[in-house]
């Protein structure tokens, strides 16, 4: 039995993206079924995270997991291990997913029943972060050897997302990173920002991270009740 | 006295971004001007690394450098330090730059006189891959916090460019990453990549990546001075 499908998703032919991510969302919401878009440079450790959150989600959330890059299926089969439902997504080159991108991978997962699925975004700062997906969350990775001063170079990124998971803490020792600096830096680009220190190798703080997605999700079903209350 | 200028550069109104890319490199040949494109990750030393090589090239060459960046001037700062020619170049948003875009800059760093160019491309191993910047040679990093699977990932890059610098080795003991690995996949996608592997941070490798330039640099002036006795 195969793990795992790998497909190519197409560029859109959308010509208003945003429209297209809140049909999506909406009809996220209709089936209950939370999307969110994991973004960060290449190499920061959004595989690794997911395999650890997907671990301790997994308890109580049926979780499918869709892996985009432009090569490769790497990803997707680390996820198949953790016995999440998981796609590889292949962008043909392109440097990020817009929401019909997503929508098509979406199709293919085949996420009826799924409570949680989480988008691993191409590994890139920049174009990601200029087209919503449709998610119903945008998280970030920044990794401790990229250093604190990314949020002066790449100010976008920072500005769409609700949570900025600060990972390979396990090798502070080892690089100049100031924990003070990167957090002043990314809330001057977005006060709101929520940042959570990880390791996705040692495991260290990822309890936290699933509590507050958690929190997050249901939130979200929670106000999607008391809308439907008002309706 | 300012040490660097900041300027925006604006979007190519070229259609023909390889025909812009060409034109530029005979001009740079007429000039006598090396122009490397550097590019790698957001985070994998590019700033560091220029500052290390200008301290070694520097001896011989007359350096100027190109920093690109969507926001801030921080690296612009740091290689003004070395002493070295310097301007920060704003992509206004941009994810890469174009041959048209590395000519607006090149302009205001008034190159004549100048050995050496080194334009600092956006972090992105995307999409920078995609456009000739007209650079003389392309050089990478891949830092190994990154890991050793990322020419599977983003095949393009490791095709563009002669030479993959592979940084921060002195990290190597903290990570899992496999030299043999990353060269057994980076020749996958180009069979005559050099690969140099350094630490910025203590300098060890630097001084042969420099002498490495140094080849390709003489290299570049004799085929010209061949060329100029055949016409």
């Amino acid at each position: 039995m195969e793990a795992y499908r790998v497909i190519q998703v197409k560029q859109s032919v959308f010509a208003d993206n945003n429209a297209r991510a809140d049909q999506l969302r909406r009809e996220l919401k209709e089936k209950g079924i939370f999307l969110v878009n994991l973004m960060s440079s290449p190499g920061a450790g959004k595989t690794t995270l997911l395999t650890r959150l997907i671990e301790i989600l997994g308890r109580d959330l049926k979780i499918g997991v869709m892996e985009a890059d432009i090569d490769s299926d790497v990803d997707a089969g680390t996820i198949a291990r953790t016995g999440a439902k998981v796609i590889q997504l292949h962008t043909g080159g392109m440097c990020h997913l817009d929401a019909d991108m997503t929508w098509q991978g979406l199709k293919q997962l085949e996420p009826e029943g799924l409570d949680l699925v989480i988008l691993e975004n191409v590994g890139n700062l920049v174009c990601p972060a200029e087209f919503d997906t449709g998610a119903c969350l945008n998280m970030m990775i920044l990794s401790v050897p990229e250093g604190h001063d990314k949020p002066l170079k790449y100010p976008l990124i920072f500005q769409v997302c609700q949570g900025m998971v600060v990972n390979k803490i396990d090798v502070l020792p080892y690089f100049d990173f100031d924990m003070e600096q990167v957090t002043q830096f990314a809330r001057m680009r977005n006060p709101e920002l929520t940042i959570v220190p990880v390791s996705a190798k040692t495991g260290e703080g990822v309890p936290a991270l699933a509590d507050w997605l958690k929190q997050k999700i249901q939130h979200w079903k929670e106000s999607g009740a008391r809308r439907q209350e008002n309706d």
